[in-house]
């Protein structure tokens, strides 16, 4: 056995005496391991600047770049914002044992459906080392077990953060061993990959090409998103002051996050009136803009989109705009192109609009407001596991109802199927209170 | 693009124009199929006749065996059945856009949860026919779009059920085409597995070989259970009769069911009281029966089990029986060595029930009752997809309501979240009715 399949067998059978603990113990749990990371602040803030330092060469190098080694940064703020974040978590319901309906069978025959914490989880993540708490906390509350494989660049950080976290669950007797662990190295995740037997979910968070990487190369389930390709389409009757308004939001306000926008699509009705007011605007906010032949010709200075621009992830200040000849056009178009992420119409007709809605088939589909809202804070889920492009389990910005599944526990007296078979009793499938 | 990839492509189009399809157009569609099937009887038996002429040609050749020739039948009582199956679909709820929650998440700004089908799904089954029209209605009510693979043995039924279903979809000018397809080869299956571009959800229906194979070759969520590794614990405080009943009626009632017993597990301190009379009982029903060395000591006559016994679902009269020390090492065994699909305790002390229950990690957990009710019908979903053990999406006996998924609807007013984030507007996040 080697060690990754010993962390996850331990970790597999942890969450199942997870399923005992109760709220309060939860609970009092994570303001603990909240007060100890708060006491911990120094030596913390000690390892990330370690981290920071290394990183700082491999900048310089280029190897990795301006934005991943701002991630990494954990100042006094971040972990202020950090150690927030494991307190939220005690205010979330606990659903773990909750009854979500009750139902007769037959006289005597009650049939619950109960939520129950999924298993063991496998989080992959990449430099921000304030993820491994907020994980942790939400691992804790919904009483699953989580291996978790944080990016080298942050080791340092992240084993000062594991090591206060699992001290403190150490302390709490009744707490199962290791519920909570920690790896380090690629051949640990290609390891994890292939332990379907005791893992029952994968979440990575990271780049496009590591999503793919693991949903590549597993029979576990996968929970998240590769690409974040969102689309603004402005209809005919949309209002110009909410186009300019909104679109600069979903581009500038953080270029690199998923729900940022890409792809601009225009009614073509409205592309006189509209685009060269839209593109002055972007221009201002320092945007680069590409547009296909239809917006040329309107605004000439804009770059040439071709194809391959409706299915690029820029991650950065470009967009591209496009002439739809009408609303099916747009929602044909994001439908074949997008990343089924988030999606916006503006339009002040209602009709346009509910139509959007429901053929859109994405994961948030949204009428005159900015794609940026899309993520589990902005929602009220209080902590984000990830955002989810699935189309089963969970799908959008994923909270801790995310890390449930349900049992069905069934309750006779010795009862038979075969009373029922040959009509000596019949089922009633009366709802319970 | 092959044959295959086409249908697909087409699928995946008609399932977003079933989104905009109303309760009452469907329900009429489902009652007029009911209506042509059973006009279609003597077509549609004489379909099967022709079958079952081949059938018995391979029975005779030993190529298949004599269950699944008799599941391949359809007489007139099994066709009165599928075509009331088909009727009672129109009784389930319609859940397409219906509204989960609603919430405001800053003055303006409406969050609305919103239940929408998951698109296109594979259905993948072996000689029973009466799949194709209950998984077709199935698929029509819940506005999903669907490509079946039906076994080759049935070919002419299938055909001919299928005729019916489409062409009276056909006659429907408000419904898209192409939202039900049938197909026949492995090949089909080979490819289906590798258009994640297009299928959404994989559902196997067949022998564990199948449902192995298919895990193992795709990228598509897979909704399903290989093995059914059932499990009866009897507990130091059961009650007799309920053993003789409970046991009985789990292995013999219909023991190729995945819902059957394979394994009992008892009690050390009720060994001596209990299992000669179990014994007697499940011979006088025609059980095989292995035990452990500790049981063959008070019944010597049973056959040797060995550990082999403890993962094999025997899929007829064969059952074992271990002696287990604690109710703790009765969960550990079920959660090693099951299947995480069905399992009983027997037992009079309802705290130990409760434990067991928590603490074994299946879709079901049953307290005084035969592991034989595990069935979508019997627990009122009045129509079933299959049986899963998967831990995420849906578990257990699986319902309309499992091939739904939801999308967020997000409604404002040209709001942007760098008002948030400047600290110029708040979050509310207040409920909604």
């Amino acid at each position: 056995m080697t060690d990754l399949e010993n962390i996850a067998k331990l970790g597999k059978s942890a969450s199942i005496k997870a399923m005992l603990l109760d709220s309060e113990i939860k609970n009092k749990v994570l303001l603990k391991i909240a007060e100890e990371l708060e006491n911990s602040k120094d030596l913390i803030i000690k390892a990330n600047e370690k981290d920071l330092e290394e990183a700082k060469q491999l900048l310089e190098k280029g190897e990795i770049n301006k934005s991943a080694y701002n991630r990494l940064k954990l100042d006094e703020n971040k972990l202020k914002d950090m150690v927030q974040g494991v307190r939220d978590i005690t205010k979330l319901d606990d659903l773990v044992n909750k009854i979500l309906w009750k139902r007769e069978l037959s006289d005597g025959i009650e049939l619950h459906k109960v939520a129950c914490p999924i298993g063991l989880i496998g989080v992959i993540f990449e430099a921000r080392p304030d993820v491994i708490s907020q994980i942790s906390a939400l691992a804790i509350k919904s009483s699953n077990a989580v291996v978790l494989k944080g990016g080298k660049e942050a080791k340092n950080t992240n084993t000062a953060i594991f090591e206060v976290i699992t001290r403190t669950l150490s302390s709490f007797k009744e707490f199962p061993a290791n519920l909570i662990s920690l790896v380090y190295t690629r051949e640990d995740v290609a390891e994890m990959l292939k332990l379907d037997k005791y893992f029952d979910l994968i979440i990575p968070r990271g780049s496009n090409a590591l999503v793919k990487f693991i949903k590549s190369n597993t029979k576990i389930p996968v929970l998240g998103h590769a690409d974040g390709i969102c689309h603004i389409y402005i209809d005919e009757s949309a209002d110009l002051n909410k186009v300019l308004k909104v679109c600069v939001d979903a581009k500038c306000q953080y270029p690199s996050a998923c729900n940022s926008v890409e792809t601009i699509l225009v009614n073509k009705n409205v592309l006189d009136s509209i685009l060269p007011k839209l593109c002055e605007e972007l221009k201002n906010n320092g945007v680069t803009i590409k547009g296909d032949d239809n917006c040329r010709k309107i605004v000439p200075e804009l770059e040439q989109a071709v194809e391959d621009d409706w299915r690029t992830e820029y991650g950065e200040k470009i967009v591209s705009i496009k002439c739809v000849e009408s609303l099916d056009e747009a929602i044909e178009h994001i439908n074949s192109f997008g990343s089924h992420h988030t999606d916006c119409i503006l339009s002040e007709n209602k009709e346009n609009a509910e139509k959007f809605m429901s053929l859109v088939d994405s994961a948030g589909v949204y009428h005159n407001i900015s794609t940026r809202f899309a993520d589990g804070f902005r929602y009220g889920f209080g902590a984000e596991v990830g955002i989810s492009t699935n189309k089963t389990h969970a799908r959008g910005p994923v909270g801790i109802e995310g890390l449930m599944i349900y049992k069905y526990k069934l309750y006779g007296h010795g009862d038979i199927v075969s009373d029922f078979t040959t009509h000596k009793r019949s089922f009633t499938h009366r709802e319970l209170k």
